[in-house]
């Protein structure tokens, strides 16, 4: 890591070093306050995807304000959080692997911990080791109900594998995973309402199966920024694991909104400055590939929609200009990542700023936890 | 970072956690032989790109090998150097601000430091820093070769810059830096080698008029691992800032090497687990955007042309295989990275193989070093 860092408590904004990840404190705690509102009421808890964020800071405001707990991707990832004091996570995840499940028994001990499956051989191996460990472990059915990627087949499928975990314990079958990641970031409010329509159906049909077997589904849980109310309002989903609504990928903003829908605000920023201005209609910045993920296309620059940022190499970012434009030597924008979740996964710390002050510093402590 | 290890020293390759960063020395070492070979009895040295690695034990191993120093992209990525005892380093950016100079100079206290300039503020900021901190700084001119990024114009504007740098002691006008980057991955030997006749004529220009004006151009530097043959023959260049041939990029494999051109083997690898298997044609993997970078393509699988890696998600790859795949649950493969240098910077560290034991750890001891 950098050996110092981009700025101190109490610094200006200006001074920030650049290139650094910046929240907006205000603009976060807008988007933390409008999910808690979104969600009172209403028959669902949040359990905050803290894949995201990667920060215990961020985890326990979630939870201050309502969330039952939070999801993580991977159990090194959980393990900073159940470190740092959160006392009920769920992997959201398969976990394969003899060492990846003593590190899930380890965590077992000290939090609730959730885990998913779509295979018998993942059940047989969670149980052996749950058992020699002596300890409990929520297991999750994985259900396809859409996405193309993990899970099972809705219905007959989900059913044995519940059955399979329920004649395992200490495993306890404690639900249905049913997150359609593709629908987050489908452009139009029908096609989203479409593919949540069949979450719900993939999740009743199992449902209905597994608790024709005997078994009580206590959590359908799923659901992300781009959907999360039509989850809200279906009567089927009782979890809602949304995370980048604190932060809003620039990505979102292609996403149609209907008029019910919760408008979140951009909180996430990559503070960069102009290191080369040589040619009129271009300039160099400091930050590039290494400071903003751009699989989901390149940063906009916020609040600046005369400059277009053309493309990002290791270190470096192209941004196109007007002819006349004032941008100079040393400027700093604020850049809006294309997609949030790596890139907070690139850096250390959040400068988290209020106003023109810097009020924070907050460590990504779970960085990097990629195993 | 991960509150574990993937592996350590003495385990067999096969109990490697995953996804973890993998390097194969045998290949590693071959790399750094050939370098060393094809660079001998030329009038060129290697100045290894640091940028690829960030990790200290490598840039011992190209120095041993008769590299004259290292380049650095960032002032934070050259102090993790500096510290760990390289005393030769070239910034091969431009610095802008007093934050960064003023590390900078601490820096030049301890090693010999060089750095880019394409405009008369940075000179006129570098030497107050310089004189301030009472420290010499090696200044190149920035030369535009073709990569539209940062540089100045060939000619005149070089000449008057390299001026300004030599009348501004304790700065002191050490060459040119006349990277051509875009030419690296282009396909053909012909359009590289039209890249960088290019780029020669633009040096070549450049010194011209800069030992018209009474100046010496110590060095002219640039040249990259797709490309550095014809730096090293061309009369112009004496300095190689190769990087990338440690490790090799997927997207190398897409250019086609002429009769000449040294063959760098593939030694870096994310090494990656089936989690869900629930699919006839298809298989998700543990390693997705935080495990490896996809800005120049997807990563291939090592030695199983039968499996191709569709598409990353945070956590997640998707394989396609073929409908009688044995691919099983658990099963790991080597990925080969779409592109080296961005994959290097989400990890912590090297996991060293040989033959099938873990030889070594080595801490990427600048990973995130952004500032």
């Amino acid at each position: 890591m950098a050996p110092w860092q981009a700025a101190q408590v109490g610094d200006p904004v200006s001074a920030i070093d650049t290139p650094a990840l910046v929240l907006d404190l205000d603009a976060f705690e807008r988007n933390l306050q409008r999910m808690a509102d979104a969600l009172r009421g209403h028959p669902v808890r949040l359990r905050a995807h803290a894949k995201s964020h990667k920060c215990p800071e961020i985890a326990r405001r979630q939870i201050a304000l309502g969330a039952i707990g939070i999801c993580c991707q991977k159990v090194s990832e959980a393990a900073v959080f159940v470190d740092a004091g959160i006392d009920d996570v769920l992997l959201t995840n398969q976990l394969v692997g003899t060492t990846k499940l003593l590190h899930l028994a380890e965590l077992a001990r000290r939090a609730r911990m959730g885990v998913l499956v779509d295979d018998p051989l993942q059940v047989l191996a969670l149980a052996e080791v749950a058992r020699s460990q002596g300890v409990a472990i929520d297991v999750y059915v994985e259900v396809e109900v859409g996405g193309r990627r993990c899970g099972v087949a809705p219905g007959t499928a989900a059913a044995r594998l519940a059955r399979l975990i329920a004649d395992h314990p200490p495993l306890r079958f404690a639900g249905l995973q049913c997150y359609h990641g593709a629908a987050q970031h489908q452009r139009t409010p029908l096609e989203r309402a479409q593919a949540i329509a069949q979450a719900c159906d993939a999740a009743t049909l199992s449902r209905a199966l597994i608790e024709a077997d005997g078994l009580q589904v206590e959590r359908i849980t799923g659901a992300g920024t781009g959907t999360f109310l039509l989850e809200r309002d279906s009567g089927v989903f009782n979890e809602i694991q949304a995370g980048s609504y604190i932060f809003m990928d620039r990505d979102y903003d292609d996403n149609q909104l209907g008029p019910q829908d919760v408008r979140f605000e951009h909180a996430l920023f990559v503070r960069s400055a102009v290191l080369s201005r040589t040619q009129p209609t271009r300039a160099v910045l400091d930050a590039g590939l290494k400071a903003s993920s751009v699989d989901s296309g390149m940063p906009a620059v916020w609040q600046r929609p005369e400059l277009k940022y053309l493309k990002a190499a290791d270190e470096h970012g192209v941004l196109e200009l007007p002819a006349n434009s004032p941008l100079a030597l040393g400027d700093a924008l604020m850049l809006v990542p294309g997609h949030c979740d790596p890139t907070v996964n690139l850096y250390d710390e959040l400068v988290c700023i209020r106003g023109d002050r810097v009020e924070a510093i907050w460590p990504i402590a779970a960085r990097g936890a990629l195993l």
